[in-house]
């Protein structure tokens, strides 16, 4: 007998319950390889405050407590939008995973957390192994990049919903944070700079109206190389979303009251996100001729005629994440998060005025 | 300017993009009522410990501290298989949370855990907020009902992977429990007695066989009144999981010591549920003969033909949690669940043997 110790967390059936009623034509064997392959892959993620053995109805993690005096839990869940479309077309599943769990960390990453563990929810009409195996073998790959243990899952077959081939995905973090190390936006002060983290493409966002631009506007196909971005469409769109976590470690550990706040661009851009941890009276000066946009995003726009606004309230241009530090801790965030790995770089400061983003173009003072 | 304090932690969208993208049809003044609505619901379920206030990344919840010495984390997610088909072909939207939740948070209470908080991943084709207001609705009781905080969710509409109508939902719950407080099975030991709760109906188990035999196989029209179930088809099959927050909670708190082990009876019934929490050389005795199966089963298992022990590995036979405690403090459990308002009766008990379950029928010693 297998002690429960070795009983993995993940679960596989419509519900549950399809792993049991052959008459409904459920293929057991097919099933349980799979789940034994998941949880192969998801040992590489084990933290050692992950429990085994505690009965395979759910999944354990001691709160590494001596670290953490007051700890906040956060939580956060996200999916990867109609990038799974592209994902889909392309008949490339290795990577979306990793989007999965960037969606999820780097939103919690913002708060100052340490992500702790990741679950996934993985929706299907019917399992096809060699598919799901390949978007399991993302998640993992991103939960190992993230810093956070995959504890479970649950893998439905649903065929009356999802059309042979589609799925969907769900992911969901926990991170933990001591309270008064907490990141919250409340330490922005006018005169705080601001240091942007490159973006490692499109991310996971604008997917309908890339989709939209380049398939039916502009009638490329996914093999397509276009010069301008370097390579094929699909590459580009199937890049997967940076994930923060090491250089948010790297900050937290040497500069930890130098964050004043963090933004994760994801929908919605520059534009929505940065105002989204803004206190009232500071506003965000952007200077766009800071650095430049990376050419993919210039090639779309042109693609599709979208009006520049436009772009910068639905693509991250470039960078996946903004620090706001005060400005004599500015020179040192640059070098912690170049040393992690980054490309970082300046691109604006605090303000006095109304919460919100005032873009500086090149031409004005 | 609102401040981040009010600003909810629920997303829409494609990923969260297209709440920005007008170019692509989409109606932001529908999602943001949606969202304030939703954020409205879920302050019926806010708890002390969920911070206001942190940016609205992600949702914060301050550990109860000073009540673990030792706090483990437990998480699980789930979705509601195909009971979600019957829910759509009802056009009856406003339970199906409650499944949602309760499958998740019966998963935690197993192992004494305190459900602290949930979120929600709502995925549809396109956002019908009637349905998704009722949606969410089901989930904000069910989290009443749990005793947890609905911090947070994602809705994304992904228009060319579900069909009008359809959507797909997943939960993720968090809960915690001091580490000497843990129930992993392995204080059970022979001797130790069974103890039923009844269960509220098929809970969200074996719903592909159940739409199979009661609509392919006998014809019959949800809106069908069936004698022997006392009712409408429709109710029988929506009639929400029963969530056993409430009773967990009186017995971890009365009785704490005397929990050997709890099995949460969900997809593969007591055949293959009770197992999970048995430690080496314990079997567990069920005597089918000490409660009457409730009708709708029987009735079920006539329609399809299908044979007793598919019966027993496939639906929960009326009992939803079972308890094993030690035989001295049967009467005082059955007592304290009664009183928290369960229907508990003993089953059986624990003998020396190779783990699994022996049923005992009527005829035999």
């Amino acid at each position: 007998m297998k002690s429960n110790a070795e009983r993995p967390k993940f679960g596989v059936g419509t519900g549950r319950g399809a792993t049991t009623y052959r008459s409904a034509g459920v293929d057991i064997e097919k099933k349980s390889l799979f789940i034994r392959g998941i949880a192969r892959l998801a040992r590489s993620t084990r933290r050692p405050e992950v429990l085994a053995g505690i009965g395979g109805f759910c999944s354990a993690f001691a709160l590494p407590r001596r670290r953490y005096r007051h700890p906040l839990l956060v939580a956060g869940t996200d999916g990867v939008g109609t990038k799974l479309i592209v994902a889909g077309l392309a008949g490339r599943h290795d990577t979306i995973g990793i989007d999965l769990v960037a969606m999820c960390v780097n939103d919690l990453l913002v708060s100052g957390a340490e992500p702790l563990f990741f679950l996934d929810y993985f929706a299907t009409g019917r399992l096809a192994p060699g598919q799901a195996n390949s978007v399991m073998a993302g998640i993992v790959t991103g939960c190992r990049q993230a810093g956070c243990a995959l504890v479970g899952g649950e893998t439905a077959e649903l065929p009356s919903m999802y059309k042979p081939g589609d799925y969907d995905l769900a992911g969901f973090a926990v991170g933990v944070v001591d309270r008064h190390r907490l990141i919250d936006g409340k330490a922005i002060r006018p005169g705080d700079r601001l240091i942007a983290l490159a973006s490692s493409g499109f991310h996971s966002n604008g997917y309908s109206l890339i989709r939209k631009v380049i398939f039916d506007r502009a009638r490329h196909r996914l093999t397509d190389r276009v010069a301008e971005i370097g390579g094929r469409i699909d590459e580009l769109l199937l890049r997967p979303t940076r994930i923060y976590s090491g250089v948010i470690a790297s900050l937290r550990r040497r500069v930890p009251d130098r964050l004043h706040g963090i933004a994760h661009i994801t929908g919605g851009g520059i534009t929505e996100n940065l105002p989204r941890i803004l206190p009232a009276r500071c506003r965000a000066v952007v200077d766009r001729a800071s650095w430049r946009v990376p050419p993919h995003f210039r090639w779309l726009q042109r693609l599709g005629r979208i009006a520049e606004e436009e772009m910068w309230r639905v693509f991250n241009m470039g960078v996946g994440m903004i620090l706001v530090v005060p400005s004599q801790a500015e020179r040192r965030v640059l070098a912690i998060a170049r040393r992690a790995g980054e490309r970082a770089f300046p691109i604006g400061w605090i303000e006095r005025g109304r919460a919100g983003v005032r873009y500086r173009m090149e031409a004005d003072g």
